[in-house]
């Protein structure tokens, strides 16, 4: 390594100047994924005090425990951070009551129609972005006046897009299509990769998986152990007839993949899923009967790291793979 | 625009300095995939004029139309092209002879062990590429000597892999576990995804499904008209009982797709599928019944150019972005 890059190396960024974080007011184009039974305040304000923007998941929580992790987060760092609001949940209208009250800087909608609450949380001042798997959905989150879109893809851990439209992929439609700022999640596990999405037109990144990971993620720890030995191949996207979501192969998986390979039914399917299953698997850390959503790129975890530590190896790596695209030797 | 960005979009960069173009002596990290019915000695010999590799696909073509494929490419182009070669095809042994024969300086060997046949290229002064969907079998045509990888993603047209790795996945992977150059396939459809792919430590791309729609490719004038219609999510990853083969959605595709959806043996679905139908749908044109092998990124073709034309472009939007992330607002 020459003595500019172990320069870099020990010295990394500590700035990265886009239309993400300018509109955010934060230094990283770096957003932590909103994630059940990962992402409450002690991750979020975690990942907000390194720079990047801290999210709490309201997925898998009640309305009462929302606000509990709001005021522990408020409490816990001075900069922004959001909630991420899965907009077909049933206690929708005192979730968006709660982060009006309590002034979240910034709310992340997803699966839900966008149109329907956007006004409510920008009359309030509040910054709103939507997360989208296809340019269809993000042309709609834009007539829906959001900020910026989260554009995911196929490789995303949890929840999915059922046209598996691949991140590359996925980036090179939706950049061209709004001109809102897209931020890019999926398979997003290096430094590099956040290079690559910002080289795709990406305004900043959204990272989940490797945040599951990480020591202030609420995932059990059996959970975190198991993401360690995950190894490529090791995720994969089912339940297609019902909800696609990219899930860790153990004893659960292998029951609804067969069952949805032998033609089973919608209601058979949904009688296997049951109820509570990734609070099971991720929460309790059951990892034989749990549904474990996780992304692809989970086989690049090799070592629980805190938000802090992740962030400063991912900028270490986008420092080098930065230095490298600067002296290409590119003639005209 | 700034005075600066016009320049470089009237004069887009004439060559790339790489891994992959030192090793290949080519000017442009740019190979053409080798693929069924679209890539003969016209696209190979067009591509490799305009400063990338064109490879001439032989998985479609009997020996003696292989030879005469060869001796047009020779005669069309003094640069550097190759010859695809899927290793398990029966007359493999003739096809060696006659690229060692008409000293063709490179070969791309895929859907096969590399170990069998690399040296008796590597003998001949041959260069050898393996295409790999998953880093375990990068790691194997790694120790089988060959010179470089494709590293294909889950997105890319035509047969794929059993893991569905994303290329963005799969090359935070196999960049890091490799230590010869790779090439990033699957889902490169602009000249910022050539960048992103050097972001993630490519040393090149292959594309294959832009250049399936070029003037010189050999598809069917039916199916390139269907190319420029292509929207986004309408290809799958189909018959993954069989072999993983992502195709345009039509009504062949529905046909098996729900048979496999269905729970239908392996023996039903080759009846289903039947003989030639890549052949029926790419060359003859008929996109009913035929089987329309693609990619994901076929939803970015919305012209049919020459390979000539297709290049400058990918050039013009690479400059775009590469100048893009040099003026990076970056803080250390």
């Amino acid at each position: 390594m020459d003595e500019k890059l172990k320069f870099i190396k020990n010295n990394h960024c500590v700035k990265i100047q886009t239309k993400i974080t300018e509109l955010l007011n934060i230094d990283l184009p770096i957003i932590q994924a909103g994630m059940v039974w990962c992402s409450g305040w002690k991750l979020a304000s975690a990942v907000s005090n390194a720079g990047g923007l801290g999210v709490i998941g309201s997925g898998s929580m009640s309305v009462d425990i929302l606000e509990e992790h709001i005021i522990k987060c408020k409490s816990a760092t001075n900069n922004p951070f959001a909630v991420n609001l899965p907009l077909m949940y049933k206690h929708i209208n005192q979730q968006i009551d709660l982060i009006i009250k309590h002034k979240v800087p910034v709310v992340i909608t997803s699966a839900g129609n966008p149109s329907t609450y956007t006004s409510i949380f920008k009359e309030a001042g509040i910054t709103v972005i939507h997360v989208v798997s296809s340019t269809k959905f993000a042309l709609k989150a834009q007539a829906a006046s959001v900020d910026a879109i989260v554009a995911e893809g196929f490789e995303a851990g949890g929840h999915n897009g059922r046209d598996e439209t691949t991140t590359l992929c996925l980036l090179q439609e939706v950049v061209d299509a709004v001109n809102i700022p897209v931020i890019a999640a999926g398979g997003i596990g290096s430094g590099n990769a956040i290079l690559a999405a910002l080289s795709l037109g990406a305004e900043a990144v959204q990272i989940g998986t490797l945040f599951a990971s990480c020591e202030e993620s609420s995932a059990n720890e059996n959970f975190k152990q198991a993401l360690i030995q995950v190894k490529e191949g090791d995720t994969k996207l089912v339940m297609k007839q019902l909800t696609p979501v990219r899930l860790l192969k153990n004893a659960f998986f292998e029951k609804i993949d067969k069952a949805e390979s032998e033609g089973k039914t919608v209601e058979e399917l949904r009688e296997i899923l049951g109820k509570g299953r990734a609070k099971k698997g991720i929460f309790e850390g059951d990892l034989i009967d749990g549904e474990l959503e996780i992304g692809q790129i989970s086989s690049k975890i090799n070592k629980i790291l805190s938000a802090k530590e992740l962030i400063n190896q991912l900028l270490q790596e986008f420092d080098l793979s930065l230095q490298k695209i600067k002296h290409l030797p590119v003639i005209y």
